[in-house]
């Protein structure tokens, strides 16, 4: 087999078949398949697209290229949750202990964040003396005990995905949509679950602009999914302005543990809420999406949630106190009252500027090497659609230095679109498939 | 300027601008851009094509993107040819004695010939002596006295061109019409000469195998020349089975000189007649192709092309007297007649299958350090139309080693196909473009 043969079929409109896709991975893995091969094939993918076979075979032959966990020794359905990402998504730090205090295990990996974009396991790390650098040993036992542990990507998960991926990143063959589900896909099948809830992020802040779009990208992940065998459901919620309040890891892991106690944002409680309803009914433990609301509710309303999460904490060496005191957590500083410069309706908040403001205070990584701040961070007060009075407070600016605060406050306020006329309003979920 | 910014914009259907052509060609030959970029870049353009500006600026920077022949010491107008290839493709051999004969300005850069077909700067090899190895200084000298001088092509010649052709051949994007359009005439533009007549083959044995690919190729190749300033004119012709009887390096210079002499095959005769009167119309010293037709059959009975030819070899150091006594070129020991084994018409004569036996003897390159064997080929007696009998000879294989011989004879009694009805006539000559 010659992977000239390969670029060649796929670009004249062929199939490429099981076997000429492992081919074609293996030797790139091996790198006996140089990367100008690969980025031709890539560009006509990009052309020539996928179909659902081709699809399949590419996130298992990706999946398989390295390390795969096998959670066989974990009891009962294990359910994992991926998010497209987005501005202020602290969506595991609520939504796992409360899934996993009605019953399901929750077995994950997460990863750091990079970028505007932050990352589940930064945010954990906010608790004092949190490790996700555990042992499978313990991953797995932690799951058995308290039904659910999180711990950082191993290196050797689906490592043609990250060869892959950084070579689209450079040559414009990103955005395809086989090309990008099966990379979602390939490292959620070797992490091992045995049902996958997805969370397929839409609007200006979402990879995915177009509602459109998400859910073209939702069906071709649940369909890869489910031919490789695994219990999926699906859930594209909205990223055209920040989720909930706060952006900044010990803000968000603030506004988590409010919400496990009840107290937190609408837009934020409801998405775990829909998105728990779906993982308790890929789990097993509910039959209908009614029932799986009750339980949900139930479970932060009788203190077993945030138990849980204190449960979690404490298992992977954090302070488990900090769940009941969150006054523990990092803190900044100052803070810095951000006001509106002028009257009328929030037509938009642009999510990426939001994140950047996090950036620029120290809140996120510029490169992978890069020092975070777990303190800094804004909390919005008015959102999309609220009207305000000039001087209002728009959002706090959490910061340690002067400087970095000056130029958050600038482009914070640039990234607030005031005006006269209202909004058409967004829905929180704009669809739940399975 | 990024790289990344041009191929996504190539791949969204946009039109590169020549500064962005530069960029990307001049980084390229430097090694800034790497391989993986181009090659994406190159399927994009394979899917979207070049539009008549982009063309013309890719091949402008590609000849500029090494050393450039200066002519311009050369008196009057200096006319090049470029034939697309095939096999037993002696033309530059007749035909630019024949065209020097007539006062037009030969000076050409010519290849060595690899794998399955010939190069001219072997044949000439077959006079002893004979060197194209020269300097530019003595190559316009000789194309001034003389008229006619042959070089091997600089090794700076459209470095870029080299590059990329190389990094297509390996990633499935050879062929697209401005791409193989603009890699031809980058070279060509570099050489220098001021007109410039294209012989572009058709048929099995030619790269465009479809009458209509190789019209688009013609015109396509025409266009640039013009754009660039050059005067062009363009000649489609057969290619569907070896062209003339001889095939080898001797014993084409043999059939070239007998040409010259005016007693060589109908369809080389035509073909050189057909360029030759391109070339002179092209160098401004016929106004019509009824008049340069007169003149070329002129210097081919009054002997002066012949003559031409001597003088050329002569100032290179190849033995002028060889013309004269074209036995003194090398031989082969041995020559085998290839009897039919059926009777019938001839339907098809591979041209392929015909190089590679050439090639099996010895007289040609599988990679490019191969040392190659000057005397030996196949002479053919039967061409596709004519009828042969069972025992009738088709062709005779001058060879220098027995075992060579066999495989050589086995192939091409293959490569004949013989059947009860004739096939349709093809023509020398399928259009003039200008």
């Amino acid at each position: 087999m010659r992977m000239y043969d390969l670029i060649m079929k796929k670009r004249n409109g062929g199939i490429l078949s099981k076997e000429e896709i492992r081919f074609m991975i293996e030797g790139y893995t091996a790198g006996s398949i140089p990367d100008y091969q690969m980025s031709a094939m890539m560009m006509a993918i990009y052309f020539r697209g996928m179909n659902e076979e081709e699809t399949l075979q590419l996130t298992m032959a990706m999946a398989e290229s390295g390390d795969t966990l096998d959670l066989s020794a974990i009891e009962g359905i294990k359910v994992d949750k991926h998010s497209t990402g987005g501005v202020g998504d602290k969506t595991s730090l609520a939504l796992t202990p409360m899934v996993a205090a009605c019953g399901v295990k929750i077995a994950k990996m997460s990863g750091r964040g990079l970028g505007h974009t932050g990352g589940t396991i930064d945010k954990l790390e906010s608790f004092n003396g949190f490790s996700t650098g555990i042992e499978t040993r313990d991953f797995i036992k932690n799951v058995n005990e308290i039904g659910i542990s999180i711990m950082g990507q191993t290196k050797d998960l689906a490592p043609a995905d990250k060869l892959l991926y950084a070579l689209r990143d450079v040559t414009a063959t990103v955005d395809n949509m086989s090309l990008i589900a099966s990379s979602i896909m390939s490292k959620k099948l070797a992490a091992g679950a045995d049902a996958i809830v997805l969370d397929v992020k839409t609007g200006s802040g979402a990879f995915m602009k177009a509602e459109e779009d998400a859910f073209a990208l939702a069906k071709e992940m649940l369909t890869i999914g489910k031919n490789a065998g695994r219990s999926m459901m699906a859930v594209v919620s909205d990223m055209d302005q920040p989720l909930g309040y706060a952006v900044g890891n010990a803000l968000e892991v603030k506004e988590a543990i409010d919400t496990l106690k009840g107290q937190g944002p609408a837009d934020f409680t409801e998405l775990c809420m829909t998105l728990g309803s779906c993982m308790l009914m890929a789990g097993g433990v509910a039959s209908d999406y009614e029932q799986a609301r009750e339980m949900l509710k139930d479970v932060i309303e009788n203190g077993s949630a945030l138990e849980k999460l204190a449960d979690f904490v404490e298992a992977q060496g954090g302070d488990r106190q900090t769940v009941y005191e969150p006054e523990r957590l990092p803190k900044a500083t100052g803070i810095l009252e951000v006001k509106a410069q002028k009257e009328g309706f929030i037509r938009k908040i642009i999510c990426d500027e939001v994140g950047i403001c996090s950036l620029i205070l120290g809140g996120g990584r510029e490169t992978k090497e890069s020092e975070i701040d777990l303190s800094v961070g804004i909390v919005l007060c008015r959102k999309t659609g609220d009207y305000v009075k000039k001087g209002d407070v728009l959002a706090h600016i959490h910061y340690n230095d002067e400087n970095k605060m000056l130029a958050c406050k600038e482009r914070l306020l640039a990234a607030y679109e005031i005006g006269d006329e209202k909004n058409t309003e967004r829905p929180v979920i704009f669809g739940i498939l399975n």
